[in-house]
């Protein structure tokens, strides 16, 4: 039973500032390595865009995320304001206004990122996504240096993730919040928020249950 | 000789936000997988709360920690002042006004992160204590995956870590900076710069000994 | 075939705040060990120091970043404007003005980075610089824990990382930037920009037409 190792440069294409979804698209380069247990080191190749976890459910949070660096980071050519409440020119800004406050951006985030491995799955919480943040204004094709380290299908032993103190009902809320993240994410419509004016939505009602059935694993 | 591993999962219960120092409960752990040199991944399952890496001696630093956060990603319900000086209302409030503020103070720290381990333990700087960083306002219990890549006591060869250049007069340093971090930690009071005024405390005078000590090893 | 891990510090010196670029330290370390295949895990081991990755070829990126760090976690002694147009007094102080935003700066940023090494060399983009990131005022000396788990040179077999989706003209167009970017770095002067203005610098120039050649494979 040795440790084995896998590389791979996954290309993923973005439209514009935002978040895209690795979660699937790992969990299947993963299932073809036939590797069980083991970790997973990610390396965005680019130094205008970046790698970050976050929560899968309400869009509304990815929006918030974008609105906090749009605010901290501003992409009008001008720095933050400062502790003497002044604004500074970007000096880099041969490639547009969108550029530098996208390295800065990716500075503030995630370069690299390493993951877990259990039963040829990444190992995350209910509500975790894995997201490329796109930080540049224009379509773009990102590569993604993925790298597994562990254990092929054949050798795996039974080496389950244990954890300490875990009641059954805990299990139970969990396996629950499991589900019910499972019927948010199935039925998601990342415009029925601005749609239906943000109240009561599907999935709000959804995301509420949720967080009712798992407080002791909030989010 | 072969690399081999090892995950499991922790529970961290939490306040309130701030920190949780995880050095010690991690060491634990790995001194029971009995693997002497390899490397520790850490993810922590949620959106918000997150793992850093800072000072492990004043208790003042980890309140300017919190100030910063609480200045720069409010918790009143709106964003950060940007760069016209204006406010905007975050868009995903069901969960109270701490909820968002804690996904972005998330994706500004780290969701995963990696350490050293030789000898059996924890390869840190003197002054570096691993924290998980709450987020939200009410009491979690948090879990953290722990996954460990190394070699067993059984199979283990003499491989110290090497420091290049390093001078017997930077060890003697190192080492007397390690027995003072020690006291320092071993005295440590968190209320006591509050009760003394923050002036010259038994913490404050070891940190300026220990610091004129290690200048060349500076936090 | 086994995996095997080495395990070193490196010493950095550093001057002043700013970034002191690592690959070739890092690359020359890696050819030591053998290594062709692995994952090399870096642990800044100081709390006013830090990792990131950033832009390797226009140095006003590296200025604008600074800049950005110095409007937002300010050196004045007191931290950020706040939701309220306020600013409060860091209360960790006692080593200078430079030493509370140098924890915060930390913390924004990576206290430890996982890349990936192909064929004997770190797997980067185009672009990309790994940097050690000073945020003390005054001369340090930085160690960083450096640690590989890889396949040394007499096991290693023909295993090249895949890009899906590869076309060859993507691939004449990243040849043309790898060596178009080694001009730009042979050439780089990082006064250059201010002695001439800041336009039209032969590095602009080669940047202007590295930007053309490599649309898709943007920074």
């Amino acid at each position: 039973m040795a440790l084995a190792q896998r590389l791979h440069q996954l290309e993923v294409p973005t439209r514009e500032p935002g978040f895209t979804r690795l979660n699937e698209l790992l969990n299947a380069w993963i299932a073809g390595t036939g590797i069980q247990q083991g970790v997973l080191h990610l390396t965005c190749l680019h130094t205008s865009a970046s790698l970050t976890i976050n929560e899968n459910a309400d869009p509304r949070v990815l929006k918030d995320l974008q609105a906090w660096m749009d605010a901290v980071v501003p992409q009008d050519g001008q720095g933050p304001i400062n502790g003497n409440g002044e604004r500074t020119r970007y000096l880099h800004d041969d490639e547009g206004d969108d550029d530098m406050p996208a390295h800065i951006r990716t500075a503030l985030t995630s370069q690299t990122m390493t993951l877990s491995i259990d039963r040829g799955h990444l190992l995350l919480g209910v509500w975790q996504g894995v997201y490329l943040w796109e930080h540049r204004a224009n379509p773009q094709t990102r590569r993604i240096a993925c790298h597994v380290v562990g254990e092929p299908q054949e050798d795996q032993q039974a080496k389950p993730a244990s954890t300490a103190q875990q009641s059954s009902s805990t299990m139970l809320q969990r396996l629950s919040g499991t589900k019910l993240n499972q019927a948010v994410q199935a039925r998601f419509d990342p415009n029925a928020w601005e749609r239906d004016g943000g109240i009561d939505t599907d999935v709000d009602l959804l995301i509420d249950r949720l967080h009712e059935l798992t407080d002791k694993g909030s989010a």
